[in-house]
This record gives structure tokens, C-alpha cells and sequence, in this order.
């Protein structure tokens, strides 16, 4: 399944070494203003190389639309984009062709379909992502004339972790390092631990947080389609992802009802809107108004760069060494996509919620 | 959305007190035998009033069999089902008409659909997972012919917890307890806590954890249908659920990735495996063949047996208490719940699975 | 599959001897005013034994509404509905159980799915119309509401045809006959063709025209979305039918493009028309404003009261001979169905379509 | 909706005048051989300017596959692929740019979306059937494994028309002529009537008769995703297609049940067959193991190369005269297509199928 949405709809392709990546982005609201700008700026955001945080490789990674704007607007007709693979050092991987690399998808893979693309990790590589990164901009210029703004930071980077709620940052911050963290003094803990881990060829895990702002009431649909639902399936889908929560989440496992309730209030323009935040802005599945909240844990990558043990396709033992230029730490990286998939969701949840009156 | 599930779906209907709840099931497998001890078992699981520590709500809960089934096997046809609601008290929500309750659906369905049923909370009402659990049982019979089993048990009440993982318990003991936990003492330290909280009119969160064992290799798929994707959005479909991990979750964002790859060997069989299970039995988005295991946070639930404040349907100030039979914590009878989903995830998935290959 | 449609969907179960027969409607708009009357008529409609030219066959098919509607008014929650099975003799079929009935769907059920409820032809059956005609009257009060009127009525049947157009009959006279055909006479004159051929133990088949009025320009979507798509797919999947044309459909394929084009103009209101409508109300998979039209056609259905060579389970030829109560000619009884059906379709694409602009 | 299908699914992008056409293929199975040659075969068959009775505009149209094969097999990942617009003359365009052509689409996108790329049509035109084309070269490649073969042919251009059934042919000489059409002589008569038609800047309409053969019992789905309503809605989708009939069709509306019920026996083998097959290869929805066979009939197309009158974005009367490179007859090179599309809906049944037993 390469489809992601229910109206608003993203299908991508492309493997990590192949031809090119790419998608069709098909119920994208006509009339929307096409913003350039947006999309390079997310483009460029989860390129590789941005910083000596991540990988080195170097990807042009240059989007070409081919169809769905005319003069510069959406016209309602599917978008699609296609990204060509440059920089690609395939025989980095040859060593890797026969045997299954531990915690990576070479194994399920090939199991399953019995072929695998080895390049790369093939179409298991995060570098799929640059079509969610596209078609998050394109749901983010639809939410722009909404008033909905999706942002997303790093919270944690193994064991430095920030203390606060998002409300305690400000995140116009967020930006303004390498990490994409909004406590600066923080973020500098987080790019040194990242580095020492770099240094000894290993990887580590970390947190993202995200916010939506703005959305309106009614987002998310009772039972299957609870926007809670929508979200966790969109994160989950993220590579390296393990975990997904919301509003206080585990944490709030722990605590009694008399706690957490939010008590409804007015504000002063007489709505309806509630004294705390502590449902993370969705009861009953649907939105309520407030902010929208919610962290994802991410594993440490698989690849590292160090000897390791594994098996070969007949099962019989090998020792490898991963070759390449990988991230010591997705965190940085994954910040844009964690929000180009909230993205997407909410322009999604939003159109859906036309439907439920005449 | 009131559908589950892409090839073996579940569609359900039904409010708290209105006639019935019910569903169809599609794409059950055809010649599988019907086991209806085991729904019934299902049922009694999910029943409320089992115990003293549940909810003293009577509800009979009788399923009814509408179609699908033909002398003991499915069909291949749709599974037509309902429970007639016959325990109803719908005055004790009277007072309930025109206000909105506290960190309860009552404000977002009203606001979203311009009407709501407000008796027992309606559509958003866990009454509804009675079909759930119809779905669920009816998985677990195809399930049981494939050899794969779905087991889920309370880990958490509070701040009461086990620590160890579920290979350190006897899965047998869940069901001999109230609690529905495999550490007969920290059941009953969790039973305690629950009268207390119950004794003061209060409510109390927790977690549940859920093994899958005897998945084949191949289950899930790359990019947005991964199999923790379609775990996730199922158990954040749960009322109160507000967290999910599976493998080592959150606490795997602290560590490094030298201390969480699972190394390939081969066991006795000559079969592939895992010498560890971090990944908790996905990568890539595929089972791997070994355990899937995954945590899902329950928040306290909303409905407290004391006075509180909020706001009538114009935003007005108001007092009140709600009337009624509640459960003060929802985990034990969430337990089959949890499963029931992951049944219908895996059996899914193994259906759609048979596709990849002509 | 047994749900039909996107946003506005209906799912259905049930066979035609088994307990009851029913289904979900889920995206039914919330608000509406639910017409118990319309309901009741639209069953009447297909009910059997209305008349002497259709099974003498007694159906009480009370439908029970179990969900999603709340003080009169659809809630946005998913309706659920039943009706049970109460006039079966399931005994005419007992002779039945082990041969293969030419032209029906015995063979291939068995073949599909290795089991198959003989009885009635089980899900084959044409009482699963019954869930298709609960799913058309909700359609119908949304569609009442926008102004949007489906009208349907027998065109022919056997050689007995209506030459002219539907402009050409009042359509108010549709159900002043039996045959449900506006023009009386010829009514008069297919009555007594199905009367003859139910004499000798045959059946007849025929042609249903239906015509939607008042719809909006906008509804349909480009590519494998087209209105007439929807349309067709829809009529294809009621039993027995065999062909759909819209517009000039089969005779326009002899014809010119010169003499087919529908010029453009405006009307007395300034709004942009077409002269002539030989596009039968849809461009581009589009809805243009004017009226759809298009023809449905039947085959005479498979059960005749007569003795008929077939094969039994094992290939060996058998003779056999239906007992029971069967339609000679199921045009009059079809028609609510393909009104039905269209209403759906029609809905569908309007919620759909209001998913297109921000 | 630019998806086609369940299992097997196409999605399209790409307007006439745009930087390219192009799609995604999902589900395809894996470990298929990629078959470039046919590929290129049903391009070329598509392809405009193949003969003088089609359009003189040269299109290269090379398809490029982006992704999703490996070393010259499928890989079960989605495979990307695109055709660059080179040959495009927009400028053709210019005078229908405030304007809404009779008959085309023009009127019902600008309205639907409020904008529209005028140039060609855009999304509209039937160059989008590139898409198709591709998808069905990847289904047949996939069917040709499972002995199924998909062949269609003209039957009928305006009131020249074939009197046989499809077994009355030898349908291998269909590709001998440039109508399409296996009968050589009628061939050449309806090549002078499209040539004359032409001559005139007038167009014609007709009939495509397709046949898939070696289809195994048990494809297609009861109730709403019977075979031939999958059939009718892909073909229906098909620019220009007005109408659709299976078996009989249409001509068999006339008739009675005594003549036209398919009697069973048993072949030489002991496999179970049909006598006749006025069914047309299905029954109850579900394939029957003997020839699917149908009709589809095209419309003249709505392009005339002749003064017309039509309005233009305010409504106000205006003639205009239609430039540029236009089939007179579509036929011929909707043949292709008329079997990609049902060979799309073959294999994405054959894949649903698998499905149905455990």
C-alpha cells in the first residue's frame, strides 16, 4: 500500500538507488497559490548533508513537477513530481547484496516478495520520504490559508531531553540549529552527544514533538477514523519510528481522572474552549480546538559503522562492515517529515469534514 | 469512517442506548468453523458487571448471528451481527441533555454534527466495542487455524507496574484474576488501587501490553501500510488509549544502535532468526517471524462519580455529577478489546499478504 | 466487497434464507429529517406479491432502523438496519442442494468459496436488494433536500418498447400500473406479455430507463472517477442485468459527431445550458446541469418453472425442475432498485464533490 | 479519483499540455519478468499517427520506468513510470482559451474547479489513456503467466458493423488492418467511411468487442464487486464511451429465459462447462471458467474541424473553429486501451480472489 489518505491522497515510488523517486499527490484542493519557496524550504530541510550533524551525501534532490498547476495554481487534477537519483554510490552496497543486515528490512523483504533491491535498502530507505516531504508541502499550503500551522522539534536526543511542554519553547527557535531544537542550550548537549556517537560509529535514538495550531473544531471522525488514529498511523509509518503518543500519553497512564479532565470555559469571545490542554486537543476523536500535541520516539538507526555479525541468504554466519555515508541520528532530519505527515493528515481530516452535512 | 481493515474489514454501528449495536464483517475467510465459545468467551471478557472491580452495569450482550454462516462454517459472505441494548438507563443522563461533560466527546460531536444522542455518550460511547469484539473473536478463529495467537494482559494501573518484559510471565495466569495481569501479587496491589480510587468517586489509568506469537514472516507492508502503522492506528482507535509502542518504544529513543540490533542467526530448523527481539518482531514494516509486541496507554477515564464544573451547550457555567454505573478503570475490560483489534490487524494483513505473489 | 460507494457507503449483508438481511449506511449527512413514509413506499415498491405480475411471494420486510438516527433526525452516525427473514420456504430448495442451477450463481459460489447456502440462492439472491433500497430512501431525503429528483420506469420489455424518449411521457404515471411504464397503454400490452410467458413457465427481460433531474453542475470526477463510471458500475451490480447506456448511448456510436454536439447557450436566468442534451447530462465524467439519463437492460431471469438438464456437485447430469415462487419478469420490481442505486451514486459524488475547493 | 483498482491499482497524472503523463502501478505482483517489448508494442498501438485514419500527431511517448524493477523483474514495490510531452502545440489552444467547446469537458471543469488548463483539453483529454495503456502492459505481462489472454477488436464504425459473434472470427488478423478490425474486408469499409467522414472535418462513433479467454472460475465478487460491474465502471471511464453490455446484452433483454439459460456439462476433462455461453463468461458476478466477452461503444468524438457555435466564459455566443490534429474516429486506437483496461480488472480480481480462503 503506497497510498496514504483517504481524499487527500499521497502514492509514492522509488527506490533509494533506483531511477528516480517520486508520487502523485491526487485531491489537493484547486485554486490553492503553488509556494516555490515552501517546497524548496522543505526540500531543503530534509535533504542529507544540510550539517555535519547528518549524513554527507550530498542530493541535489530537485523536484520537478509535471502536472496539476497551471499558471502557478492547483487545479484540482493530480500533481505529479519526480525526484532523479544523482548522487547515488551503488557499489557502496555491493558487499551487502548477499546477506541481511541486522534490524534493517533486508530480510523481511526479501522474504516476502523474494527479490530484493539491495542498493541502498531499496524502497525501504528513508529516502522515501522525500515524497512525503513534497506532498507535506503541499498539504502545508493548503492549511496556510486555513490558519493551521504544523510544527515540529526535537525533544529528545538520547538522554538529554528537554523538561518542559512545547508551551514552555519558543519555537520560532527551533530553526535556528542544527538539531531542531528550540532550547538552545540544549540543542548544543544534543549536537555534541550526536557527535561522540558519530565518532565511534554508532547511532542514537531520540524523540520529536509536534504542535498543530489553529485547527479548527470537528477534525477526525468517531471510532476507526479518530484523528488520534490518523495520526499514530502516519507517524508510525515513519522509518525508525517505535512509539507515538498524545496529549499527556504514557505519562498520563499513571494519573486519575480528577487530574485531567479539562473543564470547559468561554473565552472572551464567548467560545467555548477549555481551562487546560491536558486531552492534547482531541475528545472523543475529533478535534476540539485547542492545540493538537503529540511526541514519536525513533529508534537509533540500524547502520552502523563497525563491524558486525549476520547471516547470509543460506543463513550462514558473515561479518560486514557497513560502507557509506549514513546519519548518526535521524532526529534533525526527521523533523520536516514528522510534519509533512501531520500535514497531510489534518488538509485530509479537514476535507472529509466537509462531507458530514449537505 | 465506521470501516476497519482493507481486505477483512469491519464495519460497525450502533449507539450507547439506542435498539442495538452491531456490524458486518467482510472478508472473513470461507470454511473456517465458527467457534461460538469462543465468542461467547469474548463476549463475557467484555462484559460489563464480571467483577467487582468493573462497572455493575448488566448488559446480556447476546450476540446475534444474521447471516455469513452456514451449517457451523463461514461462507465467504458477510457476517451480519448485533446485541440488542436492553440495560439501558437512559434517564441517568437527562441531567447530561444540555451541557457539555468535561474531557468527553459531548462538545466535538455536538459541534461537528449539529446534533448528538447524548444518552450514555452515544456513538462515542466504548459500548461500541462490543462489535469490536465480534470482529475480533471471529479473526482469532481464522487466526487459530494459522497457528498465530494474540494475547494482551494489564502491565500497568497507576503507578503500579510490572517490570519485567512478557517472556518473564505465565500468560495463563491473566485470565485468573480481575485485573487480567500475569503477576498474581501485582494484580492484587492493582486491585486495591482501583477500589480506592473507585471508593472516592475517582478514575485511574494504565497500560496494556500484547504479544502476538506464531506470525509467519511477511506481514505488513513497506512505506505507509507497515505493520506497526496499522497496529498503532488501531489501538489509538480505542476510547481513552492515548500512547502505543512496540519493541523497546520510548525507552529505545534513549539508547544506541549498537545496543539494539538484533543479530541474524539460524536456530535448530535451519530457519532465520532473531538471537534477540528489540525490534519486537517488525522490520521495515514486516514481521519478522518472531514475537510482535506493543504497549497501549490508557488515559483515566473522564466520567467521575463527583461534582464538576462546565458549560452548558450556550456556554454557561454549570455544576453536575454524573449519575450512572461507571467503570473507575477500564483495563481489565480493555484487554480482549486490544486483542481483539491486533487479531483483525494480523488476519488482515496475512490476507492481503497472499496478493504479492501471483 | 459488500460496501458500495466512498464517502456516502453502503454496506450490506445477508441471504436470502438465512436470519435477516440489512447493512450500514455510514457518511449519511447529519440533520436530515428522516421520512419513515419514503422508506415504507420504497419497500413497497420492491416488495414481492404486490401485484399478479410479480411472485406471489409474501414479504412483511419491516425494516428496523438500530442506529444513527436520534429524535427523527440522522445524527452523521452510522444507520444501521435489519430485516429478518420471516416467509421462507426453505424446503423448495431442498432438491436443489446438490445440482448446479443453469445460469445462476450456484457453480460459481461453490467453485469461489467451497461452501455455498443453497438455500434461495443465499447471497446471490435478489432479496439483498432489500439492504440497496434502505441505502437509496436515505439517499433520496438528502437529495430531496438539494432539489435533486431520480426517477426511473420499465422501458421495455421482451419486444414490447417505448419509442420515444423520457421528454415524451409524463412520468407521474409511472406507478399508475403495474409494470411501473408512464405510458398506459403500453403497459397494458407488456403486462400481458408477462402474463403469457409466466403462463408457459418462462421468464422475460427488458429495459429500465431512469432519469436524475435537478442535479448540480460539478458532480463526477475526471479519469476513473467519470460520473457514468459510478453510474455504470452501480446498475452492473443488481442482479441480472446485462448492459448500460447513457446519453445516446449504443445507437449514438452509428452517428456523426456533427449531428451529436450539444451547443452551448444560456437561458432566461443568464446561466450557461446546452441546447440539446444528447450527452445524457454528463462532459468529461462531469455533471453539465441537464438532466441524466440512461438505460438499464435485464436479461429474463434464469429460475423457469420448468424441467431443466444440468449437472450435480459431481459433474453427472441431473434433471430438475424449480419449485417455489418466482418473478416471470423482474423489470416492475427493479425499477426502485435502479432508482435506488442512482440516488447513492448521486449522493456520494455530491459529498465528494464538496471536497474539491478549500 | 486517479485510482483504478483494489489490489492492483493505477494511479495517473498528467494533462495533454503539460511536462508529462505518468503514473504509479501498485500491487503488482513481484518476481514477474518485465516484458519491454510489449510494453513498447501497446504503446505503439496507442500511439497517434500510427496510420492515416488516426490523428497525424507524432508523439514519441517513451515510457520511462522510474522504479519497481530490479534486474528485469518486478519487485513488488510501486513502479513509477512517465512519458514526456514533446510534440505538444499549445498554440492551437489559444482561441478556445475563454470559450467552452460543445461536448468536451471545458464547461464542466471550469466549473467544477473554477479553473482549467484549456491547452488540449488538459486532464481531460484522452492522452491521459497513456497511463492505461502502461498499467495494462504490466497486467498482461502478469496474466500471460496465468494463460489468460485479453483481445478486443473494432466491431462497428457508425453503421458499418460485424454481424458475428467474436467465435466467427479469426481475431489474430485483428492487427492486420488499420481499423482494427478482424474481418479485412469490412475493414476496408469502415476505413473508407472514416476517411470520408474525415474529408468533411466531421467525426464517427462505433463499437469495441473485447474477449478475455483462459479466465479461471471464481474472479469477481458478489453483490457490489461483481465482474462485470467492475468491467462496466473501467470501461465507462474511458473517454467518449457511452455504453456497455456483456453476453447478451441489450439483445438479450428481448428474449426469454427458455432461450438463453446456459446449460452445464461436463468437457472432456470432467471439468464442469457451459453448453452455450449467453452469459458471457459470468454468473452471479463471478467468472465461470468459460469466455468473458462485451461490447463497448465510443461516441463520435465532440472535436470538428468546422465552424461551430458554442459560449464563451460569460456566456455570450461566440463561433469558433477547432485547429490542430484530431482523430476522426477513435476506434483504432482505443482497442488498446479497451484491453488494458480490462486487463487491469482481471488481475486485480485474479489478486482479490487469492484472498477468499485462508
Amino acid at each position: 500500500m503506497n497510498t496514504f489518505g483517504q481524499i487527500f491522497r499521497l502514492t509514492s515510488f522509488g527506490e533509494s538507488h533506483g531511477v528516480a523517486l517520486g508520487g502523485v499527490i491526487d485531491g489537493m484542493p484547486a485554486g490553492i497559490d503553488v509556494d516555490l519557496e515552501l517546497l524548496d524550504k522543505e526540500m531543503a530541510r530534509r535533504r542529507p548533508g544540510q550539517s555535519l550533524l547528518t549524513t554527507p551525501r550530498k542530493e541535489a534532490d530537485q523536484v520537478e513537477i509535471l502536472s496539476g498547476v497551471f499558471e502557478g495554481k492547483t487545479t484540482g487534477c493530480p500533481i505529479g513530481f519526480m525526484v532523479r537519483n544523482t548522487s547515488q554510490h551503488s557499489s557502496d552496497y555491493d558487499n551487502l547484496r548477499d546477506l541481511f543486515r541486522p534490524s534493517h528490512a533486508d530480510f523481511t523483504y526479501f522474504s516476502k516478495y523474494g527479490i530484493r533491491d539491495h542498493r541502498g535498502g531499496g524502497r525501504s530507505s528513508a529516502r522515501e520520504t522525500v515524497a512525503r516531504c513534497v506532498g507535506g508541502a503541499f498539504a502545508k499550503m493548503a492549511l496556510a490559508k486555513l490558519g493551521i500551522e504544523v510544527k515540529a522539534f526535537t525533544r529528545q536526543v538520547g538522554t538529554v531531553s528537554l523538561d518542559g511542554t512545547y508551551r514552555d519553547y519558543d519555537l520560532s527557535l527551533t530553526e535556528s540549529n542544527d538539531v531542531r531544537c528550540p532550547d538552545v542550550a540544549k540543542a548544543a548537549e544534543m549536537a555534541a552527544l550526536i557527535k561522540e556517537v558519530k565518532g565511534v560509529g554508532d547511532t542514537i535514538g531520540g524523540v520529536i514533538s509536534c504542535v498543530i495550531s489553529g485547527c479548527p473544531v470537528g477534525l477526525g471522525d468517531p471510532v476507526f477514523g479518530r484523528l488520534q488514529s490518523r495520526l499514530a498511523g502516519a507517524m508510525m509509518s515513519i522509518n525508525a519510528v517505535k512509539g507515538f503518543e498524545y496529549g499527556l500519553g504514557f505519562e498520563g497512564a499513571k494519573g486519575r481522572g480528577s487530574e485531567q479532565n479539562d473543564v470547559f470555559t468561554t473565552d472572551d469571545g464567548g467560545r467555548i474552549v477549555t481551562l487546560t490542554n491536558r486531552s492534547g486537543g482531541i475528545q472523543g476523536g475529533i478535534s476540539n480546538g485547542q492545540d493538537i500535541y503529540f511526541n514519536v520516539a525513533f529508534k537509533p538507526v540500524a547502520t552502523l559503522l563497525r563491524d558486525q555479525q549476520t547471516v547470509d541468504l543460506q543463513g550462514r554466519p558473515v561479518e560486514f562492515k557497513a560502507r557509506g555515508r549514513h546519519d548518526a541520528c535521524v532526529l534533525p532530519r526527521a523533523v520536516p517529515i514528522v510534519e509533512a505527515m501531520a500535514a497531510m493528515v489534518i488538509l485530509d481530516s479537514y476535507l472529509i469534514n466537509k462531507t458530514v452535512k449537505l
